[in-house]
């Protein structure tokens, strides 16, 4: 590791340092490689532990560095590119489905869902909750809002809870013509429910994709789900079957 | 603000208090409001200053709460929607493009991009800089990567960079036929020149947007860009026009 062009910085040394450290693990680590410790890091680029820590927390926010307790900090293997949006439109829980661990229940939408769905304050609509396993690793956790207008056709349910309650109403909800669905992606911080199914604290960056399900011309069931910020990138395939397999933007941010 | 359900926690406290903070900005502040300092509300909530500062962190993350010097924490407003995929695919600058500011030079793109177009190690390809603002502020900003082979009767340019260059190598690329795009969305943090057009400190949390154009069966050009996440939710619309006027996921995280 050079520490050469530490002199002529413009911009904010950590910025700098890290451009420097991903350089360097590009060049001189292998993933999953446990980086030197914090002082002999900071001793080596002549910084004060401070700045290599805003360094080190940016490495972080772009997926380049783990920091796992009792273990230290590793070079993060590339993110794993998980599809969410395609062409081709579908209800949740149909056939070629990604997620498992399904779990229904009955609950009051968060407000701003409850305005989307158009249920009346203090309404209690279906809940399914989901979970997204990729290569062995949990990568999402989902929760489904379907009002029970979206569902009329549905038997009366004995069990409050459970995968079975959850199964019967998407496969209601799946009776119903899909209209249309719009999705939306932005940084959200996970909740204590989901770190535990996600293996985080809870807090952790999350990105979140909020789906909308249009069907009889009106919104019939809201999803949010919470995808892992640091594993996952969240790709978006409209070219009918043009895979990625490299991992372009690795170092394009 | 009550302090009532601060007690019985069994997530962490910050958590808790985060929660239960979203919930008094929700009930007793607008948008723009300046919250009482954070000595104050420590002692409001019998939070130790520490915990207080992580629930603040956790609420700017969510894009609640804005942090900026010399004001104080205010109130945030809501995200915008800005519109990044739709059905109908199109080279970038094409008409109804959002995208201004335009800047052409040449450079060497980073590798992970020029392994993805296929050119050469320290091959310099024609780059366009473009930035997209939305209700007068600067929302996201974008580099073109666009190979010399992707756009063969591109006429010898004079100029080394500008408006009329990036223009040229636009309108070139234009001709060929699109076969289609992809794209894929990740956390990022933002790079100094970036930061400063998008009016952020370098290293402030962004939503990295990537996308491929595909042109002759191969990468014709790679597009990396920033967009704001404190104050932007990205918007994938599959569904034919329907807009997303109110803010579901606003709560919902």
């Amino acid at each position: 590791m050079g520490t050469t062009q530490l002199e002529s910085a413009q911009e904010p040394k950590y910025w700098h340092l890290k451009t420097v450290l991903s350089e360097a693990l590009d060049s001189e680590f292998s993933v999953g490689e446990i980086l030197p410790n914090e002082r002999d890091l900071a001793a080596r680029f002549g910084v004060a532990r401070a700045t290599l820590r805003q360094a080190l927390e940016q490495l972080e926010l772009e997926g380049r560095l783990q920091r796992r307790r009792g273990v230290g900090t590793t070079v993060a293997p590339p993110r794993v590119g998980v599809s969410v949006g395609t062409t081709a439109q579908a209800w949740p829980g149909a056939a070629d489905d990604s997620w498992g661990g399904l779990d229904g229940a009955e609950a009051v939408p968060p407000t701003a869902v409850a305005r989307a769905l158009g249920t009346a304050d203090g309404e209690q609509v279906h809940t399914v909750r989901r979970s997204r396993i990729f290569a062995g690793r949990p990568v999402a956790a989902e929760l489904l809002y379907i009002p029970a207008a979206s569902v009329p056709g549905l038997p009366a349910i004995d069990t409050p809870t459970g995968a079975l309650r959850a199964r019967a109403v998407l496969r209601e909800l799946q009776r119903s013509t899909l209209q249309g669905q719009d999705r939306s992606v932005e940084l959200g911080s996970v909740g204590a429910d989901d770190a535990r199914e996600l293996d985080r604290l809870p807090g952790a960056p999350v990105l979140v994709v909020t789906t909308r399900f249009y069907a009889g011309d009106r919104t019939a069931a809201v999803s949010v789900a919470t995808y892992r910020a640091d594993t996952c990138r969240l790709t978006f395939g409209d070219s009918g079957g043009v895979e990625i397999h490299q991992d372009p933007e690795r170092h394009a941010s």
